[in-house]
Order: C-alpha cells, then sequence, then structure tokens
C-alpha cells in the first residue's frame, strides 16, 4: 500500500470505470480541520476525481470507516462505483482487489466474464446452460408458467444459475465473491424480467407491455446475487417488449449508432433480431426466424460448444471434410457450420435450388422414407442431415434474408447504400461470410463489409464496465430505435417465397 | 377513489411534503402507446408534479405494480417522498393513508409526534424516557459504554424504545405502523450516531470528530425501526460534535437563519446550546450549564410531565401557591417551576442575593445540618430545596448568562441589539420571562422580545416534514454555523463570579 503518494486512480484519466479502485489519502483530522470522517472522505474524493456528481457511502461502510481510517493512517483504497445519477462509495479497503462480472442471459444459455477492475482486463469467461431449460425450452413456455404461478420458481433458478457461474469463475481464478463489487447484466426483455422477478404477464398480450424499460442500478444483495452485498447491479433497459437489453447492448458494441451512414447489425437464433440505423435513426425488426440454426428441433444442431462441427467442405466423391470446436469427436452442427454445410452441398450439387437431394452420391441415405445426407459415421456416432432439415433451414434462412429486405426497403435503401454487416450470435465469431452469401442469407454486399462479432450482448455489457460514460450512449440509443413487427408484413408475406430458394428465385434481389 | 378526474395533490400546490398520497390516472396501454408500466407512471408524476427532479421506484413496487395498476383500471394513489436529490414512489395504493412520523432523541427523553400526511396535521404525540438511560445517565457514559463494546447494545436500546414508542403512537390513534411512510429524526451528534449505530470513539476525544455530519436519508428496514419498510428516515444533520440536529432543526424552527438581524436561541438541559445569529452569519456555543435545570440530581428536579410543579408564587408569609402539570399531586419540580421558584424566594426576601437563606419563616427546615425551604408537604409527599440545591441552580443560570453575555460580546453586540430572544427546551414551554429576568438568567431585554418555543426540535422535524424544500434550508443553517467553545474562554471565567449573584453583581450588566 502506497501512502504520502496520491495517484492517479487505474485508467481513470482516460474513461470512467463502472467500479474501481481509489488510491486516498485523507489531510488527518485537527483542530483546524474538524470534518467529520465522512465528509473527509467524501471531499477529498470530488476534488481528486474533478466531479459534479453527488457522492454517496453505504451505511455499512459508514460504520467501519472511523476504525478503518485509524488503523491505516487515513490511506485507503476506496471502491469507487459509477451510475447515471451519483457516485457511490461502496466499501474502504487496504488492498486493490476490486473485480466485476458481466453476464448476457440468454433464453438457452447464461454467459459470464469475470473482471480485474484494478486493470480492466478479462481474467476469464464461462458459459453453462439456463437452468429455466428444465421447466420450458422456449421463452413463451416460461412466460405462461410464470403466469400461472411459477414466477418465484423460475426467477430463483435463473438467480441460483447465475450464482453458480460466478462460483466456478471465483473458484476457476481465485477470486474471493466479496471482492466482486459490481455486475452488468443483458438479456432479453422477458429474461430481463425473470432476473429481477418482475411480471412477465403483459409482455405477450396485445399490446406487449413489459414492467419497465429502465431498470437501472439495482443492489445485489436486493437481487439474491452473491457478490459484494452492496455492488450495484446494472441491467441493459430494453426497448420494448420485442426489442432487449441484449439487443441495446449488441447495438452499443457494434458502434453503428455514432455512425454517419446507416449499417445493419443482425443477431440469429430462435428469433432473427435486425437492426438498421445510424447516429440519427434506428429501426429494430424482429421475428420468428425459425429453429434450423439453434439446437433442440433438428437431431444434428447443436450449440456451438465443444465437439460441434462448425466449418464443412464438400470435395469430389461427396467427400465430407469437417472441423470441430475443441477438435473433438463431432457430436452435431452448429450455426455457422449449417449454414457450411447448405452452402458446400449446394455447391457440390447434391442439393438443387429448391434444396432438394439430386445427385446420385453415396453418402446419400434413406430411412423411413427420409432421404438424408451422411456428414459423419465412425460407427458409434452418426451424423445425418434429412430432408426435412434442411427445409428448416431454409425456411429460416429464407425468413432472415427476407427480414433484411423489408427492413432496408422499408426505410428506402437499397443493400449496396448499407454501410457495414454485423453478425452476432452464438454463431456468430464464426461465420463464412463468403457462403453465407452464396446460399442467399445474407446480401451479396462486399466481404470486407462484413464484420463478425460474437456474442454482441456480452461485449456490450464488458464495454460498460470499462466506461461509465456509455450509460448515456444506452440512453441515446433506447431514445433512437422504432420497432417494426416483421412477420406480419404484407412485403414479407411477398418476398418470402421466392427466398426458399439457393440463392434466390431472382438472385439480383440480392445485390439489390 | 375517484376516477377520470385528477386531482390536485394535497397541499402540494403550497408546498411539498417529504411524504404524501398523490392520486393518479394514467392512460391505458395501447398499441400507440406501449410504455412499460414503470415508465408510464413516472412519466405521469413528472408531468404532474411538474418537477425536474429524478423519479425513481423502489424494486418492491415495481413487482407489484402491473397487477395493481391493472385491478384498478390505472388508478392509484402513488406514495410520493422527496429527498434531496430525488423523488421515490414508495408504494401505490388504492386510498389515501399515509402517516408519517417525527421523532426527538433526546439523551433523557424520546418525544414522538404522528402525522396524517394527507392533511398534513398532528394526529398525536408522546413522550417515554430514552431507555438508554439504564446505561448510563449521561452521553459521556454512553459514549465511553460504547467504547468499551457495548455500541451495538446502545443501539439496540433506542431502536427498541422508538418502535416502542411508535407502537404507541399506532396503537392510540388506529394507525397501522405500515402506513407511515416517512420519518424525520433529530438528536445531539452521540445521540444520532446511536441511532444510526455509527462509531462514537472519536467525539470525546480532541479534535472531537463525528462519523458523519450528513446522515441524509436512510431506508426503515436498513435501521430496524418498524414503520413502512421502503420509508426513508431523514436524520437532521449536525455541525460537529457539539452543535447536534437538534440545534438545527431547533434554529428551523426559530426561524432566525432567515433575517436580517441578529436573534438568541437559547436551549437548556445538562448542556446549554446557545445561538446567536441571522442570515449572513451563526455562532453556536455550547457548555455544561449543570444539572439544576434538569432531573436526576437535585432531589426535586423533574422532567415536564404530570405532577411536575411549573408554577410558584409566595405570597406574604411565605406562603407557597404552586401549579402542577395535568392539576396532579405535586412530584417535584421542573426547568421553568425552578427559576419561578427561586425567583419568588428571592422577590419575598427568603433568599438574598447571594441565595443564602435570611428571612426567619416558618417554612425554613433544618435536616442533617442543610438548611431547606419548604414547597409542599401532604404528610406522604415533602418537596423541600435545599440550600445546595439553590447553589447548584445559581451556577447554572450564571453559567447560561455567562454564555450569553460572552457570546453576544464575541461578535461586538450588546443585548439591546438583539431582536429576538428565543427560549426552547424541556421547560421552554412555560417560561415566565419576567421572572427568568429577575433573577438575571437572561438578559433584561423587553419582554415583548421573548418566545417560548417548547420543543424546538421536534417542531423543526414537524415542519420539514410539512415541507421538503426546507432541506435546503437546513444546508444553508449547517453552512452559516461557526462553533464556539464556551467553558474555556478566559472572558467566561472573568464575568461568571459577578452572575452567581441574584440578579448580577452589577445589574446594568444585564441591560447592557
Amino acid at each position: 500500500m502506497t501512502s504520502g503518494t496520491w495517484e492517479k486512480p487505474y485508467s481513470y484519466s482516460f474513461m470512467k470505470p463502472l467500479v474501481f479502485p481509489f488510491n486516498i489519502k485523507l489531510a488527518e483530522p485537527s483542530s483546524s480541520d474538524k470534518r467529520a470522517d465522512k465528509e473527509r472522505l467524501i471531499e477529498e474524493i470530488s476534488t481528486r476525481l474533478n466531479t459534479s456528481l453527488p457522492i454517496d457511502l453505504c451505511l455499512k461502510t459508514l460504520r467501519k470507516l472511523p476504525v478503518f481510517l485509524r488503523e491505516n493512517n487515513f490511506s485507503a483504497f476506496a471502491v469507487i462505483s459509477h451510475t447515471d445519477k451519483n457516485i457511490m462509495i461502496l466499501d474502504v479497503r487496504n488492498d486493490d482487489r476490486i473485480y466485476a462480472v458481466v453476464i448476457d442471459i440468454g433464453t438457452t444459455n447464461l454467459a459470464a466474464s469475470l473482471y480485474n477492475m484494478k486493470t480492466s482486463e478479462k481474467i476469464c469467461s464461462l458459459e453453462h446452460e439456463n437452468p429455466q431449460v428444465t421447466l420450458g425450452l422456449d421463452v413463451l413456455t416460461r412466460v405462461h408458467l410464470a403466469m400461472a404461478g411459477k414466477a418465484d420458481e423460475l426467477h430463483k433458478l435463473l438467480i441460483d444459475g447465475l450464482n453458480s457461474l460466478i462460483k466456478k469463475l471465483c473458484e476457476s481464478s481465485g477470486v474471493a465473491y466479496s471482492d466482486i463489487y459490481a455486475g452488468v447484466i443483458a438479456g432479453n426483455t422477458i429474461m430481463s424480467h425473470f432476473f429481477a422477478n418482475l411480471n412477465v404477464s403483459n409482455i405477450p398480450i396485445e399490446p406487449y407491455i413489459p414492467t419497465c424499460h429502465k431498470f437501472g442500478f439495482l443492489k445485489a444483495s436486493e437481487l439474491g446475487i452473491n457478490i459484494h452485498p452492496e455492488s450495484l447491479i446494472y441491467i441493459y433497459p430494453n426497448a420494448g417488449s420485442y426489442v432487449g437489453g441484449d439487443i441495446i447492448s449488441g447495438i452499443l458494441s457494434s458502434g453503428i449508432y455514432k455512425d454517419e451512414l446507416p449499417s445493419l447489425l443482425i443477431d440469429v437464433g430462435t428469433n432473427a433480431e435486425i437492426v438498421l440505423g445510424c447516429k440519427d435513426w434506428m429501426l429494430v425488426g424482429a421475428g420468428a426466424a425459425g429453429p434450423a440454426l439453434e439446437s433442440g428441433i433438428s437431431e444434428i444442431g447443436m450449440r456451438a460448444i465443444d465437439g460441434a462441427i462448425y466449418s464443412v467442405s464438400i470435395e469430389k466423391d461427396c467427400e465430407v471434410k469437417i472441423k470441430t470446436i475443441g477438435n473433438k469427436e463431432p457430436i452435431g452442427v452448429c450455426g455457422s457450420g449449417m449454414i457450411e454445410l447448405i452452402s458446400e452441398m449446394f455447391q457440390a450439387g447434391i442439393i438443387n435450388r429448391q434444396g432438394k437431394f439430386q445427385k446420385k452420391c453415396p453418402s446419400i441415405v434413406e430411412q423411413n422414407g427420409n432421404r438424408g445426407f451422411l456428414i459423419y459415421n465412425s460407427g458409434s456416432k452418426t451424423l445425418i442431415i434429412y430432408d426435412h432439415d434442411i427445409e428448416n433451414f431454409l425456411r429460416s434462412k429464407a425468413a432472415m434474408f427476407t427480414f433484411l429486405y423489408v427492413l432496408t426497403r422499408s426505410v428506402g435503401m437499397r443493400f449496396k447504400d448499407i454501410h457495414r454487416v454485423y453478425i452476432s450470435g452464438a454463431f456468430g465469431g464464426g461465420i463464412n461470410a463468403e457462403k453465407a452469401v452464396r446460399i442467399g442469407m445474407i446480401p451479396a454486399i462486399d466481404k470486407s463489409k462484413i464484420i463478425a462479432l460474437g456474442n454482441s450482448s456480452l461485449k456490450g455489457t464488458e464495454m460498460l464496465l470499462r466506461n461509465s460514460d456509455l450509460l448515456t450512449d444506452i440512453d441515446s440509443i433506447c431514445k433512437l430505435i422504432t420497432y417494426k413487427e416483421m412477420n406480419t408484413e404484407s412485403e414479407f408475406m411477398k418476398e418470402f417465397p421466392g427466398a426458399l430458394f439457393i440463392p434466390h428465385t431472382n438472385p439480383e434481389v440480392l445485390k439489390a
């Protein structure tokens, strides 16, 4: 512990982290300086941070402050937390071991990262299944369960799952849970409501009203999250029932809300969520894209975890070459693998433009009247994609393309006017843009314009952790957003059938 | 419950109560108005109150909001709480039964009042002994006990005492504790620290540093006070270890901080606290005034409760006529009674200017070598004031006068320049100014300038309850205050001996 010298807080001169250790040395009380301990601390921090924000101290810290200061010669690391309205001093310590956690609450998966807030560096990341899956695979099932009296149970399952994820992060990094002083959460509107145990009953019923848009900062102890009890947890706001905090966080991480020229942000899961916009306006469209890009329906579909096929190439004679995550024995195909598989099958002439098997090749098999293509066979493990799997996938890719087309046309734009296309989602990290273009899933625009973001929602939470000034940006994004329901558009119905073909009945549409 | 009409909140057009019921009728959600319940409520309140303060909702209320609004056709009484920084919506209800409690935490006594915040009217008041008295009569004893490990016990005793007082207020008025949504507390610096369970160890040791000056608003549930758990309790700030929240509250209720011309505010207990000031400056002096005006030392001294002699007149032949509080059989003499008793004994020639018995009269008795004056004798109850009681009293009155003299002179003023003299304290409600002047306890100024305030500290808490704008005034008062330690002044030592006489060795001093 340094004393006598007043160091700049870590990285504070560049940006203001959501929480950080701030090294202070207070003037000792004297007959000419009789300020109370609290005011002595607050005035010092206010001056050093050069802030006009109100600064406050939580009661527990105030209770320990006098003894702590005198035992440590009036030196301390204050744990400083920024909110949109004030600065809170969460603790005083004699070390700077200050951590924070960010979590993306997906319907299927929970993804979390642990950060060292002294250095603003990521320590480790983990994912596991959202334990609510045991009660219902999809969001709507869970909403109905909540309406039937199981809201507390769903909330508890989620909190327990997050606490177990945090426990694992702590164990793998040797960090104490009580040294974690902040959290940032992003999730869709329903997941965020489950997290705070808010009523979801009016979300699925017209006019689709959530309990709240802005959750703001909530106390960890009030939510039951096992980190330092005084910690504040920020939950990304939603811009309506169908524009969740995960999308807002994704928009933040893409940066498209700061650009002069309009860009697209595509996030695909069971629901396709598309954002088109720039610094002046932002249109969010969402609709059911079908299940083909996620696990659960197709037998071979799976999440992008160890053993998932993420890359496929088909050589002459239908020889299939695959790559799997972690180089493990293949157990299924993840989203990016599925795009490559369909693209390669089409390229090799195994399927025609309608997605039907056309070529005779030894890998085409038939089982119970269904035709399929053998991707992998080790004797013990067999992976086959059936014609109905292909149909499902083509419906998804057609929905996705049509969403992009309708949304872009709705503002009088054409694909060639799009500045950039950001792709996010579980498969976003590894998507092969060329192959996605080849099957007509995304518009035929310059490859250099396509940027894969990975989990853009988690990225947005991490950015906020490092720079609390982005709270203002989040507010701005929410104000920019207009929501557009996609599947009900008559133009959608008109454009969808052509997009069911590979790449399209009229390939010119892809470039238009 | 009204619906359709939007009423003005009670008294809100005149001033902003600390907490009040606000009748709202929200626009119902529709396809063209998809705002979430929280934002719908907040925006309505923000518009109707025409405020730029941030408005927030506590989590528990947010959790119940959707069902409540739909069960009540989007009408509600919102429980609005003002703080210095924001407006909190503490609850939504379908009735306007909203109450608040104010408490003056004295070293010896707890005094509380219950208010109806629909009408801003006082419902009832109660007093009982501070249960900390069982551990130590005076403040310093309790501070030493706290330093010896009994801080939690002292805190708990106080909280239990307050809860039992609140329970009695509720029982006598039929108010439910959960309908009480705000509290205002004033007490000296040590009592306020005990209330919030803050460390007091550095208060009695030079340079006399409290843990905090501004307590602000704390949650009832965090303090263990049995009112609605989301309620915010405001604790009056102190301006140092010897200028407590009770003095700040007294200054507020006197209004002297708004006056052009300087006035005096006198609050006497075991400690004499004197304020001299106006809108531009404020000097607070405090010092030990001796115990003569409080119970505990003198056998006949007591608090101003039922059975206390508050008025005394002595006729010819030493016949004593007394009045007691509640017209009960006398059991002792309270502060105002003591002033009258000494004044009358002097007037009747029973005691001389030194306070010594001089006249032969049948009421002068002698017991174990001590001479005394028989005030009352019913056979079963005998009240005698002994010469040492008189000596103690004269020391107190001399200290009091000397404080007034030194403080006034320290700013180059004279008594005749004083705009008004406000007298507060347990005996303040009934003090006979003429008799206090006659014995030289307060300066010989025009009777019309002397104003009795009663419990000015409790009055200040009540004023804040009715008008949260006074939070700004409290800040201003704290900034105006300069503290002056009285007993250590060499001028005090010089002036004190002359004031031990009745009214003074040099009566001209009283008018100067």
